[in-house]
C-alpha cells in the first residue's frame, strides 16, 4: 500500500500563528536512491518560523509547505540505490539533496553544492525528480534522496537528538572546523537558545574552557550546568561589560543576530588572529568596523549546516559524549500550539513533536 | 657631535599640498636599546598621506609632525643594548615599538601589543622614552628602539626595498597567514597599485595562480609583468564581470577600500572556506552580505603590518625571488612635488624619496 503523507501544511505568512493544517501533501515521485522514513520526532527550529513567516524570501509557490528539518525516523523504504536499509534509525537536517557530481559533492562537501536542496521550501534538482518540491517533517512520513540522511549512532536519546539534526550540526561546523578545545582552548557563545545551548555543551565536551555572552543573567545557572565556565552579562552597556574580558577567547560562535547586537563589542573579545563565527545570521547586513579588523587579524565568518560526514560525526560526538538538548516534547497532534511557543521565545531549549502513532515517545 | 635632525614637517592638513617644510624637529631622548640611522631612502605611503590630512585621526598635537614609515637607513650609533650595530643596513616601517612585556611580545607577535608605537605620529610608552614623540623617515636621520628596526639582507636594491618595509610586509602578512601557492594556490589581488604591485610579485613567486581585479584595463601589461595569470576588469558592471570567475580563488587580497566598491562581486570569487583580506581599509564601516557568508563559510580579516619576524622573513623572500616594487626615485629636496604626485594618484606603483646627502643613489 502506498504511504500516505499527510502533515502540518503551511497556507500563509500567519501559518505560525496557529494557523497550520493537518492534511494530506504530494511529495516527490521515488527514486532508486530514495528511503522514505516513518517520523517519530521533528525538532522546531527558527528557520521553520522565519520560512512559513515569508522573513527570509516569498515561499508561496510552494504551499501547501510542510516545514521540518530537524527529522529523527526509521527507514520503512529504501530505494535499491539507497545506502540506508529499511529499519535503520536515522536523521535528517536542513539539506536533503544536492548534484553529486559538482567538486564539492564529490569530495564530501555537499554542504557548498549551488545545486543543493533545502529540506523543505526547495526544488529537487536531479533526474527524474527535478522540479518536483521538498516537503520537511511536520508530518508522518518523509521521503528523500539518501544523500543528506545520517545514520543516527546507537546510545542516542532519539528525541533529544532531533535539534541535533540542524542546530547541532550548525554550531558543530564552526567548532570543528576552527579547533574548539586544541587550537581554540578558550570559547565563546553568544546567545544561550537553541543552538547555543548546544554550542556550549559540545565546545566544553571538546575540551575548551567556555564563556557565554548573554544580554541577560536569566540563564546563568543554566549556562553552567551545560558546562559553561564564565557568563558575560552585556545588559545595557556591552563595552563595560566585555572591557574586563577584551582579547581572552579564541573562537567565538555567535548564535544570534539582529542589526542592534553590539557586534563590535562581541568581536573585542577575541584574542588576535581569532574567528567569529556568526551561524544564527538573519538577512540583514552585518556592519563590521574596520580597524577592529586590522588591528586584531581578527575574521568573521559563517557556514550553512554540516555536509552529510560531517553530521555523523557531530552525532557520534554526541552519543559519545552525552551532549544532549534540552527539550519540551509536544505531541505531533499540538504541532501549533509548540510553534506558537517557539514564536514567543518560551522554547528553553528546543521544542520537539513526538509522533506517538509511528512509536515516538511523550 | 650630536646628531642634528632635519626632516620635512607637517604643521596642519594642507601639507599634503606642497606645504611640507625643511625644519630642524625634537627626538626622542637616546635609550640603551636606540639606534640612530642615516636615512638613505624613504618611501611614501599612502598612510603618511591620509595622517597628515587627518583622514584617520587629528594629528594638530604632533606637529612639528614628521611622516614616512618605508625606511632604509644605515645604523650610524647603536645603544649597549640594541641588536644592530654601526654601519648594518636596517629598514623601519610602520611601527617601532611596542611593550615588550605582554603575551604578543614576549612571542613574537610585537604587532598586536596594544602598546604599540607608530613610527610617526605616535607616543613612546616604555621607560624614559614614555612621553616622547615618535617621528618617521622624511627626515636625514632617524632614532629609536631597536624592536622593529629589521636587519636587510645582501643582495636587495636599496631603494626598491623602502617600499617593502610597509606596502610589503602588509601583503606578505595575509600572504604568508594564509599559505599562498601552498594551501591557497589561488589568489586574487585587487587593486594593483603600491600594495597590490607588491603582493602580486610575491604571491606568484610563492607559487599561487594569480588573478588580479581592477576596475580598468588599463595596467593588464604591467600585472602581467608582475606575473598576474588573469585579469578581472570590474568596469562598470562588477556582477557580469565576476560571474565566469565565481568561486575561482582561495585567497583575495583586498589592497583598496572604499565604501562603493562592490565587495559582495569581490567575495564571490572566493570557494568555500576563501579567505578576504582587506589591507587596504580606510576608517569607512565595512558592510557585508550575510547569506554569502553563510552559504559558503568564507572569511573577512584585515591584518596590521608584520612583526619583526616576519618582515625579516619577508625581506629574506623579497632578496631570494628578486621581488622588487616599481618605484619612482625623487631627491629628498623635492619631497613636496613627491607628495603632491602621490595625492594625485600618479605612482606607477611607489614613490621612493632617496637622501643623496647620505649616500642614496638616485
Amino acid at each position: 500500500m502506498a504511504t500516505k503523507f499527510e502533515g502540518w501544511t503551511a497556507h500563509g505568512t500567519d501559518s505560525i500563528k496557529g494557523n497550520l493544517k493537518w492534511e494530506e501533501y504530494k511529495v516527490k515521485d521515488f527514486q532508486d536512491d530514495d528511503v522514505e522514513l516513518k517520523i517519530l520526532y521533528s525538532g522546531i527550529c527558527s528557520s521553520d518560523l522565519h520560512t512559513m513567516s515569508g522573513n527570509w524570501m516569498d515561499v508561496s509557490k510552494f504551499y501547501p509547505l510542510v516545514v521540518g528539518h530537524e527529522i529523527i525516523g526509521e527507514v520503512i523504504r529504501a530505494g535499491p540505490k539507497a545506502k540506508p536499509k529499511v529499519g535503520d534509525i536515522v536523521g535528517v537536517g536542513p539539506m536533503c539533496d544536492s548534484c553529486l557530481e559538482c567538486e564539492y559533492c564529490k569530495k564530501g562537501e555537499n554542504n557548498f553544492c549551488t545545486k543543493g536542496t533545502g529540506t523543505y521550501a526547495g526544488k529537487f534538482q536531479r533526474g527524474a525528480s527535478a522540479g518536483q518540491d521538498s516537503q520537511g517533517g511536520y508530518a508522518n512520513y518523509w521521503r528523500g534522496p539518501d544523500t543528506f540522511v545520517i545514520p543516527v549512532p546507537k546510545g542516542l536519546d532519539l528525541a533529544a537528538a532531533a535539534p541535533l539534526l540542524c542546530a547541532g550540526a550548525t554550531v558543530w561546523y564552526p567548532l570543528e572546523t576552527y579547533g574548539a578545545g586544541t587550537k581554540a582552548k578558550k570559547v565563546g557563545v553568544v546567545g544561550l537558545g537553541g543552538l547555543g545551548h548546544i554550542a556550549v555543551q559540545f565546545a566544553a565536551a571538546l575540551g575548551a574552557e567556555v564563556t557565554v555572552i548573554s544580554h541577560s543573567d536569566k540563564k546563568n545557572a543554566d549556562a553552567e550546568k551545560m558546562g559553561a565556565k564564565h557568563v558575560i552579562v552585556t545588559g545595557n552597556d556591552p563595552a563595560a561589560a566585555v572591557a574586563p574580558h577584551v582579547r581572552s577567547l579564541d573562537l567565538i560562535v555567535c548564535t544570534s543576530f539582529d542589526e542592534k547586537m553590539p557586534i563590535d563589542a562581541y568581536i573585542s573579545l577575541l584574542k588576535p588572529g581569532g574567528t567569529f563565527s556568526c551561524v544564527g545570521l538573519s538577512g540583514k547586513p552585518v556592519v563590521l568596523n574596520p580597524w577592529q579588523f586590522c588591528m586584531n587579524a581578527v575574521h568573521f565568518t559563517s557556514s550553512p549546516a554540516h555536509n552529510p560526514q560531517g553530521a555523523a560525526r557531530m552525532l557520534e560526538f554526541a552519543a559519545k559524549h552525552n551532549v544532549k538538548p534540552w527539550i519540551t516534547k509536544y505531541p505531533f497532534e499540538k504541532a501549533n500550539e509548540a510553534v506558537v511557543s517557539m514564536d514567543k521565545g518560551e522554547s528553553r531549549y528546543r521544542h520537539v513533536l513526538v509522533n506517538t502513532n509511528n512509536g515516538g515517545e511523550l
